[in-house]
């Protein structure tokens, strides 16, 4: 199954919403040594917003024993 | 279910070379009307490329009837 139908396999979110929306995600392993993360993920940040004209950037940080994880989701103007 | 749980739920590939692995995904509907994505990709890969000494990096890009991804799987240095 590869990342694609993962990420898109059930989706069940409003269609309406999906239209105008753009989705980042990083993930790493917890153990893995990156000291410049938070400075990439900002850069990162820095780029998409100066790009989008956002509504809305909704920014989620998840973790688990194994994994940290950002998400960004980005609700483009019409 | 989250996308993190979509993302990692049932990893199958190779723990150790997890462990050095950074993964950027970028998604959205193929409708979107964002003439600057290609720069935007661009710019967002440049980022990640200063900040990683990346031994390898692959870019994989997919799509469907609703949407286009980016995928870029980061190898970094031990």
């Amino acid at each position: 199954m590869s990342l694609f139908e993962k990420f898109f396999g059930n989706k069940t979110s409003s269609a309406q919403e999906a239209k105008n929306r753009l989705t980042l995600m990083l993930a790493h392993e917890r153990t893995i040594n990156v000291p410049y993360m938070e400075a990439m993920k900002k850069e990162i940040l820095e780029v998409i917003k100066k790009y989008t004209k956002a509504q809305k950037i909704d920014i989620k940080t998840d973790s688990n024993q194994n994994f940290n994880t950002l998400e960004v989701e980005i609700l483009l103007e019409k």
